[in-house]
């Protein structure tokens, strides 16, 4: 089988981070993994959930979505149904976990930067596209509170991305799309900071349970991957 | 007070509209009117609601939504509040009951036409635009199935495109921005189809009830702006 | 077709206004155009939303619904659906503009007078003679808060009062029944203040797009009958 | 303490019953009991819940709500909460059983009577007021179904009627109002079939556990106040 | 028809109670009556319910469910459903206002006594066994308010216990198991106190109305039956 | 810090599981892991869901939940509260996959087999004992289909099993209790196959980001203890 844009096991499809894409937010990036495309919008209140009033630190959270027709067939809407689904839940706090770790909530200060991942097109890996993109939404929203002076030190200690791998027709890939997805053996996603440590790790036998071999395979193929969404947040973030 | 876009009383803002702007639907449109954009899709399923099942008709519904942060502040997301707000259902009811006043329902056949209108950034007019924007999605739609050779005549009798207009600051004005809706009198939307004729008409005293002579002058502005939206979409659906 | 009641084209059915038909709440009335019986309460309560906590001034809001079986076939309870429909949330959020368009919140003082208008038999209209009776309600609240010495003038600027028009078979007429209604090319609402002006107009061309002369007819036969009904509320209020 | 209406321990407050009260439902009733007024219908569907389907059995099953502004504060209206109380729940469940005691359901074919039981005005007692109009509602709504030979035979085996009973300041007494109600020590409510047999019994100490002989009295005066509700039943039924 | 564990019609099943069957609450208790059984729970919470606030009074309530597969069949989990049938409600506001009916709020203090039964397999009589348990749980609780020294005076003002009778083929039986209660003609759950009082009683003619006789033998039965749950009441309590 | 059971670093807590725990269920098991208490249950039903009607296959799927007072403080519960938690959803889910990977859903034929795993006491890792235990009662379920006749051949591939995992105070723990998980820096789940293959793993720094040698140690202990597992699981359903 080909894989798209003509990639080797250990390529990522080309990525691309649109930064300021809405005007509104504190911070805002379109995120491209190949056709994968979210939405990622940082939003400063100053607020805390009740669990932290008083205390002096802050707080990031984060929601996600997919537009209904951003898959091959329309899935009903969530608000719509009245609720979201296990799925969204599980990504969303994925997602608000992976920034935690990386922040310094007392650098914050008692405020909550909310993160929102809408993806507007899928193509397999929403949720480590949104992880990757929505850093540098947050970034660039802890950029504003630097600039007009609302924080004095930079509440993050360092980057944080993620990038999905799995075993296809016995074979570890890199960075999966939809078609590789829904045929993969094993499906695992690892979010890791720029110092290389690891922040989530979630792995997932489809179809058949994998070895402690297939696993390491996949974890070196992620540890590669991950360091050039590294790269590429760091060239978005240039001035 | 100076217009956005250095516009006269009776010029609508820039218009644009991006066909094919997500891959999977059948239509699909990226509407902006001035910094107000739209998504707009449009998807085809081989079912109809049950009250129309076994009848040979066709059906077009439509949902609306805001991303959290396409306004200036960040609204709670409605999937996570478990339900739609009366202004999300009243919008897209609107959509909705627009585009099926132009619609031959047995030329359809038994199937739906889901369109989805989210705005990923606010700035007036969101329904207005919806409504535009969601004909053309809805135009690509027909045409798709028109190419399949699933239905053999074109269900669109014409076409169908919104406008705002109000009273601010004792002026009728054309297709309100943000800043000129909030501190608006009265709030008008008019729907019309390319034949010259009414769909649907709300009109609304935010803060003094108006006069006849002031909507019939709203009026008026209205179906001048409409007549440059006919046009736009006639163009944006050139090949 | 003969219409209900031996009506003219530019005739309301027989209206009727019974006050204090519930003993309970500050302003109570029992409307009925026609066939449509509506009972329409105004609750005084010593607080207001969050959003005007602190600032003076007052609130005025609505909800509305049908029992059960107030239609030809009963429609399952909102309360045991566990939501209210789109049409009612439209109808209820109308209901509240109308009402608060012709009361000075500053007079009213820090407190909200909720109206409930519970529609027990339809025929047609019911959103229309809910904003007639309502006001009379309204009214009768706003005496008690004179009479008890809680509010020191009356906040009420004028009178308000709705009636629907419609096209049907091609010819223009007021005060539509669930017949008229149900078959109507066209049907338009209008919310009058007693000095002539408008506060609401809302009109959907049911089966086919509306000419500006249609529009106009209709307005010309709503300004009509509202003319009458605001005689109707003064006659109701007579001691 | 003097009781309403100038009655006797032993006497019910002055009891009507207004057939016909809302023109759509197959039978209705406005049922007052002194100053708790609801409004009943009994509205005929020709299908049956899932449990029953094919067994040639029908069903009667009743809900039951509150106008807001029934009681001397307003209520939050069940719809916009999105749910139907305990209380609720548990008065429309007992209203259910109550007329499923006397209704042959081979009798009834397999077809549902819904009953509405919708309180107006509350006064105390609005679950009793409810059986005893709601079996009128339903003795109408069997002579429609009968009178339009849908049915071949009255599926009613006997009449049903219910009363409360309480013990307030020491004393037994029949048929409690809202204020009696509120101080009462004991609260109990008997349902009854015209046969002189119970169908329902609930009874509550609110204040102070009740004895076997205050039980024993409050069941002497349920008795007698539900035989006279039987026979105003009747007198309403005559043609 | 034999009964289980061979009883006669005026016995009981064999009744169990663990105390300490969780670590966790100030209160816990396993309660067994035959093959139904309940895990009762205890929790001290140091606030109240805001109508409570400021006033030096307690509360107590209750919570009530069963695991799924408590039944012969499994009934679907209302978590996963999203609400709480009727029934849960009416058997949790029942668990509720038989123990606060023996408890002294003043003496508890501005705290709230929270319990919860959860029924782990159910053979009928889950209500009755549930507020026989939680009184147990209830005055664990207590001592451990006691011992801590949190409040001065067992708040406690007797035991309470219930017990479920019914007339199955025409007789009389006492604390119904599911076979029994199934087949029931009437089922009624008496809730005494150990003083010979009456909390609650509750009677539903499943099939047949009951006459007054038939009640007396079902209230002598269920008085025989309580006092016997007070004894083992006691003996459960013995250090 | 002493580890509770005076475990070594490398050390189970005591595992017990009581099969034939609740009466009605297929298979049922109480599995303990220290003072981690879960009542897992699986039921047959003679359907699937509607994506798999008509192709032969069977399905496997779990719900989860924890009393109320299961915790060292009492949770609101989650039927009351209307929604299942994301925590909750997100364990079903990780339930449910796991014994799907080691079920082959052709020879299961089409019926759902329903894992329900109630926690009664919690003390860290009651999603792993809940897979774990839930195995067991999936076996017990099979053994009744296949003692019945209903199901030829066993569908279970080869068992399942689950532990934890942890960096605490910088070193690697097995089987965390909750004072352990309470204060650990990274916490890992494994689940795997007795045929020493991975089914999911699940690991997240709460406190600080974990190095590629410290992954490998806990995934070292998670492999000795399942094994552990594995062999009190073969014990257990010894006859």
């Amino acid at each position: 089988m080909k894989r798209s844009f003509e990639r080797q096991n250990n390529q990522l499809r080309p990525v691309t981070m649109t930064r300021h894409f809405i005007k509104h937010p504190e911070g805002s990036v379109l995120v491209e993994f190949g056709d994968t495309r979210v939405i990622c919008t940082a939003s400063v209140e100053e607020s805390v959930p009740s669990f932290l009033r008083g205390k002096g630190a802050g707080w990031v959270t984060a929601e996600y979505a997919m537009l209904p027709r951003a898959t091959h067939t329309r899935s009903p809407r969530e608000a719509a149904k009245g609720k979201q689904s296990g799925r969204t839940l599980e990504i969303q706090r994925l997602i608000g976990r992976s920034l935690r770790a990386v922040t310094d909530m007392a650098k914050l200060g008692e405020r909550t930067i909310y993160i929102d991942c809408d993806v507007i097109q899928a193509d397999g890996g929403t949720r480590t596209a949104s992880i990757t993109g929505a850093w540098v939404a947050l970034a660039d929203a802890v950029q504003t509170l630097l600039r007009q002076g609302r924080i004095a030190e930079n509440p993050l200690k360092e980057a944080v991305a993620a990038v999905s791998v799995g075993i296809v027709g016995g074979e570890a890939l890199l960075d999966l799309d939809y078609t590789e997805d829904s045929g993969a053996e094993v499906d695992m996603n690892f979010v890791m900071t720029s110092s290389g440590r690891f922040v989530e790790i979630q792995g997932t036998a489809e179809a058949e349970p994998f070895t402690i071999e297939q696993m390491d395979a996949m974890r070196s193929l992620a540890m590669e991957g991950i360091s050039r969404l590294f790269a590429i947040q760091q060239e978005t973030l240039q001035p």
